[in-house]
């Protein structure tokens, strides 16, 4: 049968299940990605697995996000995550060389290759011809520790490009044509693969910026084919021996079919407050702004910069505008310097930042109230600027770059000049040394996990108990939030890495006798918390599953769960169960003791069983809708013991 | 009569008083320098005050230490400092220019003139032939709004410069000698004036270093001749019209006299955590390091950078060392980009940031906890760098650089490598539009001031009442510190420009019923205060005197002040009063009201008068130290009132 890439990709990949869009598969996972804010956590579940040494091909530790070290809880971190990274035989980047999915394009990208990374921009890689997902933590933990990565088949999306893009007009516009078709939904349960003769045009930075906002489509992944321009790209990288051809098979089929005629392309903007929210730039010029901003993972390339140097070369930006320039890696940034366009861009009034994801991950360059930010980022959700109410445009670095002259949104068509064409540096800076290679075992064995002050090692999990008798500590309504479990923010995120400290916060805002109440239940078997519809509903943060866990939570028992949360309570080894008769819930109170005895059968056995409320002469019935691998996930207390234990069989 | 050149440059610019050491002197400022951490109040306070156009000959505002925008409220900072220069008149310098103090040298500092800054390294611009003076927040508004300068008249303490400095060693090693005879307090009172042949080796900006860290010593300024070197720096500035020769007369004396063989020295370091725990670098090479710092105005340089970068060039650091680089201007910036110095630094693994103040002030860059931090900054206070029980030691670019290659303290004299002799760029940039010049008056007059939602005008603050009749709110007892009468720290900072908001944590630490009970006062003619000996020590910030006052404080009756507090609060018109006799501190209490009628007759009749305990049947004596000119200020409500009217009659 005639296959398309993605196919391919999986097929060559799979461990289980069947390519059926909608059905779950498992597979087999080449190359890991993990950033610091999301890596301390993995790397300590790495621990508390007992991981001896990496099984990927390739893992890399990035350390991009949290630059700004007020205080000494970053640097820690950073010196963790490079502990980490020497004990369990990973790659590590530095703070300075850059944003990870650049990088990890310049330096370990392979075609025909998987790449799960706890960044949710991930799937910038598949500009490669490799299949790049973003997952959570522990999926990414699992990932190293050979551990298959189980999603849905996507349905494949086949966008055929032909023609060529005009001048002024550049990679981003084409993704914003697609978000402007489709907006930030378009994309969910799909993967995006792109083909055509409109190909040729677009280099393997350019396919990145395309890939990389694959997220904002919310699609499972991007896909371009390794074709001459990706062996190009890896040569000018010293890898050239990393390439293989990756192309479709001439009669592949795609599940949707769609083209973009390139030619017919025009600047485009995404308006506030959503990146789908896009218009022609035309629409919206004249709009003052206060801040253009050049960089993150949406517009990375050389040419990015370079193309912005070019337009204010020799010219000066507007007064009151913050031009800010963000580099995106160390080796691009060399070159940029060496091939003077640093200096046009330093001479017209940027402001240079280090090399990183900065402002657009809301990590400084706030705009100031009331003002708006034109960037060329891939998000401009509300507030994700750091300012409230902010008002923040996405655009491409030409449209950056020209309005930052004018100091109003401006189509860059009606500049008076020549469209700069930008050749890449003839002799391209190559870091081999750039990230610093896993050890060798001999030495990695030996490394201590080197941790400040406030990182701490998960506790260890008990497994499920045979009898439960756990009070109810918390009756809840419907549609709690995990932002109610366990709150976000300044307050709260700087414990990240410090499971006894963060739970401290665990359900403040419902009732801050949680925490004390939860803690005394621990050595008592635990306890359990009762609630209404769509429970755990919100942001996806492991940690609102594994905080109540380390507070004793046993059982969860409500009326329906929020997907992402109940997958990360079985996880984390929270029995998750809903009532079979709602009604049941308005009899429960406060304190009610559920005793279930026999559990670990009653579990294994069916996915129905009765619990009884002590001493009020009433029975209940639960159900949980575990699969077969999740069940032996719970009994085994979580998934952290179901590695170490089968790390201990193999 | 033969002069040095600090009595040349005080005679030239004395508008009261006479030149004997240790007595007060009127001085007309020439230049002022506000930088964005204090800048927005002197705004204001230049807003209260009625100002239509600063009086000074150039006046500018650089917006370099509060970079990171988390959120809006550094930007709308950024913003309402903008409209304020473009609204009084002054330069405005913005963020991404860099540093004050050596852009302040490059783009406007002139031999022969007074300087003050509301920053205490403002003395660094006397490497120029200036006197050049930090100052608080209001003595750089009132100079801005032309009044004189009060200071004490200096002892001039000449260091005579002998032979020439050995190689890999460089000007801070100069300063830290200096600190090393002296340590932190051994220039207060003084002014420092260098001279000699050792001079000519000595190049403008090694001048600026030596210069700089005259604020370590504690001294009044640091003054340089303005001879052939500082001729050529400003021709390279294309300001050679801006020179005049400025030099000590040949038989001109000293009060103090010192020299200093530079021939002799070697390399030096300052130990944690004072700038004058100074020892030879041998003493503690080996030590390890996580971080190596180059930049700040203590080595502010392009040959401080270039050192740096010829050092480490086409070498590596070591493994885990973050080897930050602060560039401190953007003209030099653009320069070490040209000359491939950037690059150097870049490829060794060097990371670099925006130029301003940065981790100097402890704006990002904090270390790890434990580990020592090296760097080329003026101060190693404990915690200023943002961690705390931090560990930095103090150096020159040279010791910086080579031990970020060995990952420990090193002797640069150590390195197999001749020293690099830095040739400064044959054609460096000069950007003449680097600042952004003062408006013309008909465009200024009309500027609107741009606040945002945290920046808040200075109230009006009526005058001295006739008749008094305010209850005591506090009593206090002895040594409290204006930490204690208004808190710093980042819970409270962020209010520095809003006085309503800031005023809410006034004596919260004592008592946190004051604010409601102070604010409650203010329409019923105010309030009394009453304490113990050594009252306000501590910082010297005016809020302190201000947010009370803002309240209704009217008398702090007290059993003596500390002398800074003591100043601010004659400054914002709250009367300072002490006992006559400290046993009358025993019988007041809390909610006595005390009484006084002819009150402003009382306080320019004399120093001492009474005041009535009401209802006690009780009279105590008080008495004041206001001088004529303080007691005008006091009786108008305070300085800004004051200038306000003389405003009004001129």
């Amino acid at each position: 049968m005639a296959l398309n890439i993605t196919q391919k990709l999986i097929k060559d990949h799979l461990v289980s299940g069947e390519m059926v869009p909608g059905t779950e598969i498992g597979l087999k996972i080449d190359q890991t990605l993990t950033q610091d804010a999301t890596g301390t956590l993995v790397m300590l579940e790495l621990e508390a697995m007992e991981l001896d040494r990496a099984k990927t091909e390739a893992s890399a530790q990035y350390v991009d996000h949290n630059l700004i070290q007020e205080d000494s809880k970053n640097p820690d971190d950073h010196l963790f995550l490079y502990s980490a990274t020497r004990r369990f035989g990973l790659y590590h980047s530095k703070p300075g060389n850059g944003v990870s999915h650049p990088v990890h394009m310049q330096r370990l990208a392979k075609p025909g290759k998987t790449l799960l990374g706890s960044d949710s921009h991930t799937c910038a890689n598949g500009c490669m011809g490799m299949l790049a997902m973003g997952a959570g933590g522990i999926d990414v933990a699992l990932a190293i520790a050979g551990e298959p990565f189980y999603v849905k088949m996507p349905q494949v999306w086949g966008i055929k490009l032909t023609g060529e893009l005009p001048d002024w007009v550049s990679a981003k516009d084409v993704i914003f044509e697609l978000l402007r078709r489709h907006d930030v939904k378009g994309g969910v349960g799909k993967v995006i693969e792109y083909y055509g003769p409109g190909l040729e045009s677009l280099s393997a930075m350019d396919r990145h910026v395309i890939a990389n906002m694959g997220a904002e489509l919310g699609a499972t992944g991007t896909v371009f084919p390794s074709d001459k321009e990706i062996k190009r790209f890896l040569k000018e990288q010293g890898r050239e021996k990393d390439w293989i051809k990756l192309v479709a098979d001439r009669r592949a089929k795609y599940d949707i079919d769609e083209e973009i005629d390139l030619s017919t392309l025009e600047p485009l903007i995404a308006k506030p407050s959503s990146p789908g929210n896009v218009v022609p730039v035309t629409e919206v010029a004249g709009t003052p702004i206060y801040q253009s901003y050049v960089g993150s993972s949406a517009n990375p390339g050389y040419r990015d910069f370079a193309i912005a140097a070019e337009i204010v070369k020799e010219k000066r930006i507007a007064d009151g505008v913050s031009f800010d320039i963000n580099p995106t890696s160390r080796q691009m940034l060399t070159d940029l310097v060496k091939e003077s366009h640093i200096a046009s861009l330093l001479s017209a009034g940027g402001r240079l930042h280090q090399a990183g994801c900065n402002g657009c991950i809301g990590m400084g360059q706030a705009p100031a109230s009331g003002r708006n930010s034109l960037r060329t980022t891939p998000r401009n959700f509300p507030g994700r600027s750091g300012t409230k109410e902010d008002s923040v445009f996405l655009c491409s670095p030409e449209t950056a770059a020209t309005s930052a002259l004018t100091g109003k949104i401006t189509d860059p068509r009606t500049l008076n000049m020549k469209y700069p064409k930008i050749k890449e540096p003839k002799n391209p800076t190559i870091d081999e040394n750039l990230l610093d290679e896993p050890l060798p075992y001999e030495t990695a064995k030996n490394v201590k996990l080197e941790k400040g002050p406030n990182i701490a090692s998960i506790p260890e999990m008990d497994k499920m108990p045979d009898e439960v008798e756990i009070p109810i500590l918390l009756k809840m309504g419907d549609n709690i939030s995990t932002d109610e479990i366990l709150a976000g923010g300044s307050r709260v995120l700087p414990f990240r890495s410090n499971l006894p400290e963060i739970s401290k916060f665990t359900f403040e805002i419902i009732d801050d006798t949680y925490y004390q109440r939860g803690k005394d239940s621990v050595d008592k078997g635990g306890h359990a918390i009762v609630a209404g519809y769509n429970y755990g509903q919100g942001s996806s943060r492991e940690h609102a599953a594994l905080a109540p866990r380390y507070l004793g939570l046993r059982v969860a028992l409500v009326k329906d769960f929020a997907r992402i949360h109940w997958q990360n309570l079985v996880n984390f080894g929270v029995l998750p169960l809903t009532f079979v008769n709602d009604e049941d819930y308005d009899d429960l109170v406060q304190g009610d003791i559920l005793v279930a005895n026999d559990l670990r059968n009653k579990i294994q056995k069916g996915n129905e069983f009765k619990m009884e409320v002590k001493g009020k002469n009433k029975e209940i019935t639960v159900q949980h809708t575990l699969s077969p691998r999740q069940i032996e996930i719970m009994l085994k207390g979580g998934i952290i013991n179901w590695v170490k234990d089968r790390k201990v069989k193999s």
